[in-house]
């Protein structure tokens, strides 16, 4: 083991680790975040890094989940995300306490990233979780708590891009399309690909008034006045009607409080986790071509555990956040004031000046005589 | 999977989970400790979560590792102390920078611990590492940091034991004794049992003088006048003699700072983690039967990452810290304002309302209309 010690200094692929000026920048973010989540009520939870691995819900990301057996033989995982546990949680341990819950983390999560795909292994995520109450309440205070912790950041340009699993689920549902072509037809619509989404359809048999507003779903995106416009397109189909109204009332809320320059719509948006069952919205800032967070609406997946509850959540990534903000040439946090040097041959004396310094305040950089 | 939901909420053994009120008193000791670690002008340091298995030098922790097969096929583990990897990082990514280097850190390790043991798996270090420099400086620095945080948390009666691994390493290798015999009289040492000691030691054929100092190891341990005696205990073995010099250096300049009430002096003091090769030490609060942290100089670690420097560390564990301070009756950390609560039925209104109340500072808890 100790034959070539030069290997030993090898990484694994995907691991992160930060030193110093990096550990400031990310602690600045990550405060400025908690404040903010401090601000609204939600109380900080610290769950285990790793449990069942039956927790861990979402199916799309069980092929990036790292498991072991643990050594009683049952099959365990690090934590791929926060929301199951989080859910789990609220259903177990805080099984007693009444709804709503509001609930933030900060802290790594795990996800086996093939070695060559330059992605990290180890995320950081800062988010919260509002377990129960009024679903419309919740969705509208979980985008405004995202709206200003993106402005306590100072991300410039931000924007909220929400929309609604329950258009596209309604849509195919009426559609009577099976698995295979949902997933094609999903593949379309999130490449905004009208056309063929078309193609997808011409053979699906699905009704005309259905397949038409199917294809237009992914030209409803942009500002918040696109809503008006899918309350008439998706007329056939009230289901998908009833979503966007839904969700028209969280987002006039938003403009009231004077969010329009953040917002924007995406109704063809059908990506996001596989337990999502309602609102669903990314977080952008200017000059990063892809999201540093977001969230939505889970309304299913506390059942699971045993304690049926309506439930919204988001995150921010903060290896993303501290990105976004480096290419907007974002301030720096303040450094911390230099060290005094404290050097004396003699031990005892330098240890007396440091003390004292200590205790006045300063920071200090201890030697014996020699440059510390 | 969904079957049986209640199931699912079971935790596994070891695993922890903090909540609210729990995590800020937490927070609020690491806050302390951190802080007294950069007025020594140490930087953090986020180090990966997991490494190649063989990365972790211990022994004695390698059977408390967490490993598990890498897609690629390495063997990964989860980080069970941070010194080795601190070590390692010193050694390859920050090779280029000069010594001394000092680093801090504060998060999770992972051990297994056997189901009913009822310790837990998850354990939280806060702790520093002063690679390479003066030796004795550094170690004088060490123990005065270690000493200013127990103070800064307002532990009553805290002690530094401190020993040197050196002076029983010296005694057993003049004795000439074979592994076993090693093992055996470690044990004994450890106990304190001065006549178990001398079993183990009459058939041993160690040199009387050098039997007769091993002997009398678990007697020399108090106040630090005990060094004074151990230098005639010990004249019949030079090396050990000069461990005790070195020692002695050190804790005459933390008596010069005034630190005698906190420090004792233990010689039998033979446990630690293999890889320690001088001045170990133990920090211990009233009111709890085992230590809360501890540390030693570690010369050898830093040669296997290719990169040969002497260095010195030392960890608080969070955990056991918040238990000596509830056992304390510690003054809790104060609790943030109450939330001041908004509620409307029309949520646009709610909105505005709670942010004209957060741009004034306030923390606010939304809702629509109901008790939120």
């Amino acid at each position: 083991m100790s034959g070539m010690p030069h290997t030993l200094v090898q990484v694994p692929p995907g691991v992160q680790c930060f030193v110093g000026r990096e550990v400031q920048r990310r602690r600045a973010i990550e405060e400025r975040v908690l404040r903010v989540f401090e601000g609204w009520d939600y109380e900080e939870i610290i769950p285990p890094l790793f449990d069942y691995a039956e927790v861990f819900a979402s199916e799309a990301l069980q092929p990036k989940t790292y498991s072991f057996v643990g050594r009683e033989g049952s099959l365990l995982a690090l934590r791929p995300d926060f929301t199951s546990l989080l859910a789990k949680i609220a259903a177990g341990r805080l099984a007693a306490r009444p709804a709503p819950i509001r609930l933030y983390y900060s802290g790594e999560v795990l996800r086996y990233e093939p070695p060559k795909a330059g992605r990290q292994s180890e995320l950081y995520q800062m988010g919260l979780e509002h377990l129960g109450g009024d679903a419309r309440a919740a969705d509208v205070e979980v985008l405004a708590i995202a709206a200003e912790c993106l402005q306590a950041l100072g991300v410039a340009g931000f924007v909220l891009a929400v929309g609604h699993v329950g258009v596209f689920g309604a849509l195919v549902e009426a559609a009577r399309l099976d698995p295979q072509q949902v997933a094609r037809l999903r593949a379309r619509v999130e490449s905004k690909d009208a056309r063929g989404a078309r193609e997808v359809l011409a053979t699906s048999g699905a009704p005309a008034a259905i397949a038409e507003a199917l294809q237009r779903l992914p030209a409803l995106a942009g500002p918040p006045a696109v809503l008006e416009q899918a309350t008439e397109v998706l007329a056939a189909c009230e289901p998908a009607r009833t979503a966007v109204l839904e969700l028209r009332g969280v987002v006039q809320a938003l403009l009231a409080a004077g969010l329009e320059a953040h917002l924007a719509v995406d109704l063809g948006e059908v990506r996001g986790l596989d337990y999502y069952t309602g609102l669903v919205f990314q977080a952008y800032g200017q000059g990063l071509g892809f999201d540093v967070g977001g969230g939505g609406r889970y309304d299913t997946l506390l059942a699971r555990f045993g304690r049926p509850m309506p439930a919204v959540g988001f995150m921010l990534g903060l290896d993303r956040v501290a990105l976004l903000l480096e290419r907007q040439g974002a301030p720096e946090p303040e450094s911390p004031a230099p060290a005094r040097p404290v050097t004396q041959k003699d031990l005892g004396k330098a240890l007396v000046d440091a003390r004292r310094l200590r205790a006045q305040g300063a920071r200090v950089r201890f030697g014996n005589g020699e440059a510390p």
